[in-house]
C-alpha cells in the first residue's frame, strides 16, 4: 500500500461551494475567504465563475473579486468559464488559468446542451486557440465522470473519449469530477490507473463528494494509483441537488487532517484552515457536513484531557 | 491495490450503538430490531451486555433479549462481558459467544480501572477457564487501540503486548478498536499487517467509528492488509463522548453500500438494513449521521431521474 508523500489540495469552496449556497456572500467577504485561505497554504484556489449572472447569481461579482484579491507568488488563482466571453472576462480581471466543464455522460450532456460530450469539447475550441495565444493555461473539468443520475454508471470508455477529444484542442490539465458522489474506491482505482498510463503527460486532478461517505476512501484510491492533486472544499459546502440534506465536496480540512495524520504533506496549515471553515459556517448561517469542524483533530481530545 | 472478495460485517447497532441513545428502547423493539438484522443477512450480531443495570441502563434487559430472539441457524450472537458473572448470565440466556473489552491505552486502564491492559487481560482468566469448560466462546475486544484520549497515539508494541496477554489466556478471537475516531488509512494498515503476520491464528476483526471522517478509508486500509471482519452499526449511531455532535460506528448501510459497489460481497440485503435504518432513526427520535440514510444509494438517483 503505498502512498505520495505530498499531495496538492486545490480549494474550490469560493467556487463550487459558495455558487450553491443560498446566500450570496458579499465581494468583502468573499476576498477575506480566498485571502485568508491562501495564507493559510492553499497553492491552487477557485476563486468564482465567469458566467452569466442570471445563470449564478452567486459568482456575478467574480470579477470584481478577481481583481481586489491579494496575489501571492506561486499561488494559481483559477475560475470557471463556459465560453470565450467567460475566459475574456477572466483575463480582464488577471485571472490566467480557466476551468472548462464538459459532462462525460452522454445522456447528461445532450439533454442539457443537445451535443455529445466530445462536441461540448470540440466546441471549447476557440476558447484553446485564444488561451494559448495569450499564455493563459485551461483546465478540463470531467463532470459525472464516474456516474451520473441520467445513466448511472458512466464507462470508462465514454470518459477516455472525452479525454481525447480534450487532448486534441491542447488541454493538458484534466479533472475527473465525481459530480454525484457515486464514485467508490473498486472504480477510482481503476479509472485513475487507466487514465494516468493511457495518458501520462496530463496532469491528472480528482475531484470527490461524501454524498455517500466515501470521500476520503476515494481519496485513497486516487493516491494509491499515484494521483497528487484533489480538489476538496472549505466546510465541505456544496451539496447533491438530487440528495437535499446530503454531504457535499469533501471538506478540505477533512481531507488535509486525514493527510497529516498519515503523514502526506499539503502545505497548509490545518489550524488555520479548520479556523476558516468555521467562518464560513458563521458567514452562510448553519453547520456543515465537516467531520473536523464537528469533532475537531484527532489530538484535540488528547490536549483537552491533559 | 487488492481486496478481499467478500467481508463479514459484524452488527454491534443492539450494544454498542443503543448502549449510547438517551431514549432506552424495549425489549421487543429490540427483539424486532435483532431478528430483522438477522433477516436481513447478519451473521454476527452484537445482542447486548451482561453488565451491571445501573451501569448502562439501557442494557438491563439483555437477559429478556436473548431469550425472545429467533435463533437463526448459522448466526453468532454475541454479548459483551465484564466479569464472570456477567458471563454465567450470558449463558443462562443461552449466549454462547461473549466479548470481553480491554483498553489498550496504559494510561487509560490505569485511571479506569487502576491495572495495566495486560493484568485487565489476565484478570479475564476466570472467564477463559469457564467458558472453555462450556464450549462457550470468547472474544476479546481491543478497545483505543489506535489511539487515547489521555495518552494521543498508542503504539503498536503496546497493543502487541495486550494481544500477546489474550493469546496466554486462550482467547483465538480479537479485535482492534478505534473508540475515539482517532486511527487513520496509514496506521490501520500499518497495525493490521503486522498484528496479522505475528499473530496469524488469530481471528481478526476491526472497529471504526466516523468520528473524523475517516471510517471507511480506514476500512480500505484493513481490507488492504487482508482482514475480511468489520464491526458496524445501524443507522451510525454511536457518538463520541470527547465530540458531542460528532459522527459515531460507521454506519452498516454505508459499509455495506461501499462494499457491494466495489463487488465485495457481505451477504447482507442492502435495501433490508436501509429500512431497519430508517426505523432505527424513528426509534430514537432523530437522523443519525449514516449517508446512505441521507442520500440514498448510488443507484437510487438514476431511477429517481427514469
Amino acid at each position: 500500500m503505498q502512498w505520495p508523500k505530498n499531495i496538492l489540495v486545490c480549494e474550490v469552496g469560493p467556487r463550487d461551494g459558495l455558487q450553491n449556497e443560498e446566500k450570496t456572500l458579499t465581494v468583502e467577504q468573499k476576498v477575506e475567504l480566498i485571502d485568508r485561505y491562501v495564507q493559510a497554504g492553499a497553492k491552487i484556489i477557485e476563486i468564482g465563475s465567469f458566467v452569466h449572472p442570471k445563470a449564478v447569481p452567486q459568482m456575478a461579482d467574480t470579477d470584481e473579486v478577481a481583481k481586489r484579491i491579494k496575489r501571492a507568488a506561486g499561488v494559481e488563482y483559477r475560475a470557471l468559464v463556459l465560453n470565450i466571453k467567460g475566459l475574456q472576462r477572466a483575463e480582464a480581471a488577471g485571472i490566467q488559468k480557466a476551468k472548462l466543464t464538459v459532462s462525460a455522460s452522454r445522456a447528461h450532456s445532450l439533454s442539457n446542451l443537445n451535443r455529445t460530450p466530445e462536441e461540448a469539447v470540440r466546441g471549447f475550441e476557440e476558447c484553446a486557440a485564444y488561451a494559448a495565444a495569450r499564455g493563459m493555461t485551461l483546465s478540463g473539468a470531467i463532470s459525472t465522470a464516474f456516474g451520473c443520475s441520467m445513466e448511472g454508471k458512466v464507462p470508462l470508455e465514454q470518459v477516455i473519449s472525452v479525454i481525447e477529444a480534450f487532448q486534441e484542442i491542447g488541454v493538458k490539465e484534466l479533472s475527473l469530477s465525481d459530480t454525484t458522489g457515486m464514485a467508490n474506491p473498486q472504480q477510482v482505482y481503476e479509472y485513475s490507473l487507466r487514465v494516468k498510463e493511457q495518458f501520462p503527460d496530463v496532469i491528472w486532478n480528482l475531484h470527490f463528494h461524501d454524498t455517500r461517505g466515501m470521500g476520503l476512501a476515494n481519496v485513497m484510491a486516487g493516491m494509491m494509483a499515484g494521483i497528487v492533486r484533489y480538489d476538496s472544499c472549505f466546510a465541505g459546502l456544496g451539496g447533491c441537488p438530487f440528495a437535499p440534506g446530503a454531504s457535499g465536496n469533501i471538506a478540505t480540512e477533512d481531507l488535509v487532517h486525514m493527510c497529516h495524520e498519515m503523514g502526506i504533506e499539503t502545505g497548509y496549515d490545518l489550524d488555520g484552515i479548520i479556523s476558516i471553515g468555521r467562518y464560513v459556517q458563521q458567514l452562510i448561517g448553519y453547520d456543515t457536513s465537516s467531520a473536523i469542524l464537528k469533532a475537531g483533530k484527532s489530538c484535540d481530545i488528547v490536549k483537552k484531557q491533559k
